[in-house]
């Protein structure tokens, strides 16, 4: 099989919700700063009753970082569900429009396309609660063996642990890329997730994955553990390339037991951190699907989640390509 | 009546898809740079499906204006149609969750909720090309008597020249204004709107307005001359109060006939122009309706009008009440 993409990948397909909030408004709401909760459309309803005016954009933690290695000049492919409605629509010309081929059939007369309401308060941080709607629907059949075997990577969110279905949909992508030779990539998405899917997500990290991305939080909670230089060593001993992002303090990526230690790019004024993650992954799994050094690859990730941080949304407003090219990164 | 709004506003409710573009863009699709075009529902699925990734937020001209309002910490009410569909949630959502009344009831079974597509260029500058949808169909009935004769000041949009039964609306608006004696507002809107209708609004500005907004495109195309100077004294000759934008060269106050110049208040980097002629009404009607000086109803325009252009978006982002008292304006 040819190579066709960089970088194939599965997800929940959202779209975001963003409205600033204080600190008080998400005590007041009883939620959990910086994390990711899952509510139903009821809740869902009622919590965006209350946010302040907002702007809605294309999201979903792997739609983003496919958005991410297109931006960079990168061939990628998504698979993931939103209905046929409004929001959907507006999910699919986001992904075509940079280049990602998306070709999920929308869900007719079910559940409405997924949102995300994302609270971000002054320093930046920003706080979901998803509402997953028609998202939950993709299934297996929606899993084109053609785009997992011809892609150089496939990446897999954490978050598709969540929905049963999705989660089958999943197994399939890994059935069919590890039949293929093709390296897989994961996220493990968010610490909550890695709480509800702990054994899961080490089974698949430690017999089918070959590359995995996490943030600190989530990785001390895979190993239930506080000590972050443990907890990053019991990861980097279990897969054959890991990056661990540390926000500020820039991040760690592991081909082995010694540590490439990359900074962060310094960013003038953080205005809110969605997305940050996701571009870190695409950054550095466009290097890697290129073969570019670890520390190439670290950097490549620290550069997109610098320029998506500094304005609202989870998606680069700038041409990353241009961006990496300025900084001699290709 | 008492008071029970600072600013009424009527006007064709959109939410804005707004992408970045560049120059040749806008070459290639005809389109002329600062201008709002209308267009037809197959157009609009066509230009969207060439434009970049984008983002939804809740827009139209008058609309933005009383969110301004609220965001001053004014008292606001909007009177426009959207449809009973996602994007109309979007819009209501956004109105209610600044405080501004809206209560216009929804179109069912009929066009989807307007759309502008905004093309925005590196420099900042915003081309729109708006399918109007459902906003055409605002009709007399949609007009609450009880929240125009409440108002301090009704604004109307010269936009909704454009569609008939909204200018029905727009006539009876006007007529109850008058007959309880409350000042009534109006925007050019666009110097194309100016050139459809030019007959109509000199006739309304000359009969039935207080206070006019334009900028200098557009002020220039409603007396046909390209001397700003001439245009300006022919609209101040007309009207007991009226503001001329004229971007980075700030703006020209008249309540007679000598002009209060008004300064441009700075901004780091011009992002996206849309909005900026709305939020400088906002700040110019809050002042008029709070009796302020006609210099602070000009610098409270220039302020609101630089937060807006600093960002993607129609509407302000931060506090402008709070921007305001930093200033020493409230």
């Amino acid at each position: 099989m040819p190579d066709l993409f960089d970088v194939a990948a599965i997800g929940n397909a959202i779209v975001d919700v963003i409205a600033p909030c204080d600190d008080a408004f998400l005590t007041a709401e009883g939620l959990v700063k910086n994390s990711m909760q899952l509510i139903d459309e009821t809740q869902a309803e009622q919590l965006y009753g209350r946010m302040a005016p907002g702007m809605e954009t294309s999201g979903g933690s792997a739609g983003n970082t496919v958005a991410g290695v297109a931006s960079f000049g990168g061939r990628a492919a998504y698979m993931g569900k939103v209905a046929r409605d409004q929001l959907g629509d507006v999910f699919a010309h986001d992904m075509r429009a940079i280049g990602v081929a998306f070709d999920t059939a929308p869900l007719t007369g079910g559940a409405a396309t997924a949102r995300s309401l994302i609270n971000v308060t002054p320093d930046g941080h920003r706080t979901m609660n998803t509402f997953l709607g028609a998202s939950t629907e993709l299934t297996p059949d929606d899993v084109d063996a053609a785009v997992i075997e011809g892609a150089k990577i496939v990446y897999l969110e954490g978050y598709l642990f969540d929905p049963s279905e999705a989660r089958r949909a999943f197994a399939k992508a890994a059935g069919l890329a590890r039949a293929s030779g093709r390296l897989m990539a994961i996220t493990l998405s968010d610490s909550f997730v890695v709480e509800r899917h702990r054994a899961a997500l080490l089974g698949f990290i430690e017999t089918e994955c070959d590359i995995v991305l996490a943030n600190e939080a989530e990785v001390k909670a895979l190993f239930e553990t506080d000590d972050f230089d443990q907890a990053a060593a019991a990861l980097a001993s279990r897969t054959k390339v890991c990056a661990i992002t540390r926000s500020e303090a820039g991040s760690l990526v592991f081909a082995g037991q010694a540590p490439h230690v990359i900074a962060a790019v310094p960013v003038e004024k953080v205005v809110d951190t969605t997305g940050a993650g996701d571009q870190y992954a695409a950054g550095f799994l466009l290097g890697l699907a290129r073969g570019r050094s670890m520390d190439v690859c670290g950097r490549l990730g620290a550069l997109a989640a610098a320029e998506v941080i500094g304005h609202y949304g989870p998606r680069p407003q700038v041409s990353l390509e241009a961006l990496a090219k300025a900084e001699g990164l290709f």
